[in-house]
């Protein structure tokens, strides 16, 4: 019988791309490529809290990576590499080979090959610990604080449907498997918009990725950048699959729902043309849902320009006064 | 009352240091060092498999840097910054306190600044994940594969205390207040070799950090290095805190223990005197305790010459047959 390690070493154990030193040293090794930033981002993801117990290992493997490369994308860099920590509560071949399957898939797409790594037993839940490394132009990176009054703000891709199929799952909205089968994908196999977040370097002025809700999410640039919001709630690029639900469920997916990691970022109204350019060349649709206001806070306007009523609690404090 | 949020941002965001973007972006950013290779290893850290419970948060909040610290030790890198994830069953400001303290003053003397973060909830364990970054030129990478026959094995520091320590406080040694004192800090407040890591760069062939014991850490130079090792037994710099234990106990912690943090590595014999040179400029003295044999396996000679007797168990498939 193949023991942990064994296991470990065959489902993570690569050959270390030329000119790195991969797993099997006390670092993993890269050249740093002349005159560029490195970029960095790290999650640590617990069981339980990030990911229900039964989840696909293949998902799970895939959006433990997916989380930090949409970090990089969010910055404008080129992944180079990425290490992980494992903590588990019991080694099963099974699921070594989904998680790794899952993992090494995303991996390959964004050329961020596993570098080096730490695994574990766990008393309890399953921790999984990703670190990515990119590379941006200094000039290039897109930073939360460079976002100015009278920029455009867009989003990329579609909003909602990862919290539709949270909600589904956790019981939150009464059970519909057409629906969930229609919005889990978005949930447990985001794509993080890697190709986008390049094409915006030096285009785009900032940028944030959406983890935790659209408002939340951009509430932090506006803060970083001392500026404030107008957004045009019916601009906003509802996901397909929520079609037909109320329109509060609606509202607080789109506005409120994390888990999308799609870009939310800002950019000058004369650069629209070239934003769409960008945008297409990296195959991800993008949507302009309002413009950078000098006054601090958020306004969501109805389609008459009126700030939107019945929002979701919770919304309040990101809203203009 | 503070929040977890204000909390977490009172002990862990401080000013980014010139050059480089801190927590706060989406990525920290920092420049690439023309020429060098960046050098990374990641920890995860799980309470009631890594440290128990009730150990002083200042004294984890070290440990969890210095163990990643200790590799980049072993690798010959200059520290360039840090980042950490954090889940947490619970936030006490008395605990975040100890942890920054312990983490940031390693960190400040290191100069390895933390750079960025993911802090969290836990359900049930104290979860740490801390990955570090470093920069070597890659001609002075002190790799584990680059041993040779005829090469002095060469230990920092010394050996036995960690062990003894936590079998005292595990219970696997009879209770022992005044020798607990005596090696607890080297448990819990190990010192990464830091400093001598990057003085043998370009001077030492073949390093590692002893993390899980002097045998199996050298093994892997061994396999790595497709050769063996004879090791004279009474070299072996032991830890005056184990004066008076019984040979059996100071031979297991000496040769098995883990957690130690001090650097094994090898170099050629005509370099002995700029290994000693080195290593005074680092100020950590060193010990040659054997030399790289061209047939693998480990023999530990007694001080006649011949392969110990009663080893400790366990060890016998490190050993040569």
């Amino acid at each position: 019988m193949a023991s942990e390690f064994d296991l470990i070493a065959r489902y993570f154990t690569r050959p270390a791309p030329a000119g790195m030193l991969g797993v099997g040293d006390d670092c993993a090794l890269f050249p740093a490529p002349a005159g560029m930033h490195i970029a960095t981002s790290t999650d640590l993801l617990i069981q339980g809290r990030h990911f229900f117990p039964d989840v696909d290992p293949a998902a799970l493997g895939h959006k433990a990576l997916a989380v930090n490369l949409s970090d990089l994308a969010a910055m404008g860099a080129r992944p180079i590499g990425c290490v992980l920590g494992l903590a588990l509560p019991q080694a099963s071949e099974s699921w070594l080979a989904g998680f790794a399957q899952g993992f090494h898939g995303l991996a390959d797409r964004h050329g961020c090959p596993l570098m080096g790594g730490d695994t574990t037993r766990s008393p309890h839940d399953l921790a999984i610990s990703v670190t990515v490394f990119g590379a941006v132009a200094p000039e290039r990176a897109l930073r939360r604080d460079a976002a100015r009054a009278g920029d455009d703000i867009w989003v990329s891709g579609a909003l909602g449907a990862a919290d539709v199929a949270y909600r589904l799952l956790d019981g939150q909205l009464p059970a519909d498997p057409q629906r969930l089968a229609a919005t889990r994908r978005a949930l447990e196999w985001p794509e993080p918009r890697v190709a986008l977040g390049q094409a915006l370097g030096g285009l785009a002025r900032a940028a944030i990725d959406i983890s935790d809700g659209l408002l939340q999410d951009l509430a932090h640039v506006l803060e970083a950048s001392g500026v404030g919001a107008h957004l045009a709630y019916e601009t906003l690029p509802v996901a397909p699959a929520l079609r037909g639900l109320p329109a509060a469920t609606v509202s607080r997916a789109v506005l409120g729902g994390g888990d999308v990691y799609e870009l939310c970022f800002t950019a000058a109204p004369g650069d629209r043309e070239r934003v769409r350019a960008a945008a297409a060349a990296a195959g991800v649709p993008v949507t302009p849902i309002g413009r950078v206001d000098p006054r601090p806070g958020i306004v969501v306007a109805d389609a008459d320009g009126r700030p939107l009523a019945d929002l979701p609690r919770g919304f309040d404090h990101f809203l203009a006064s």
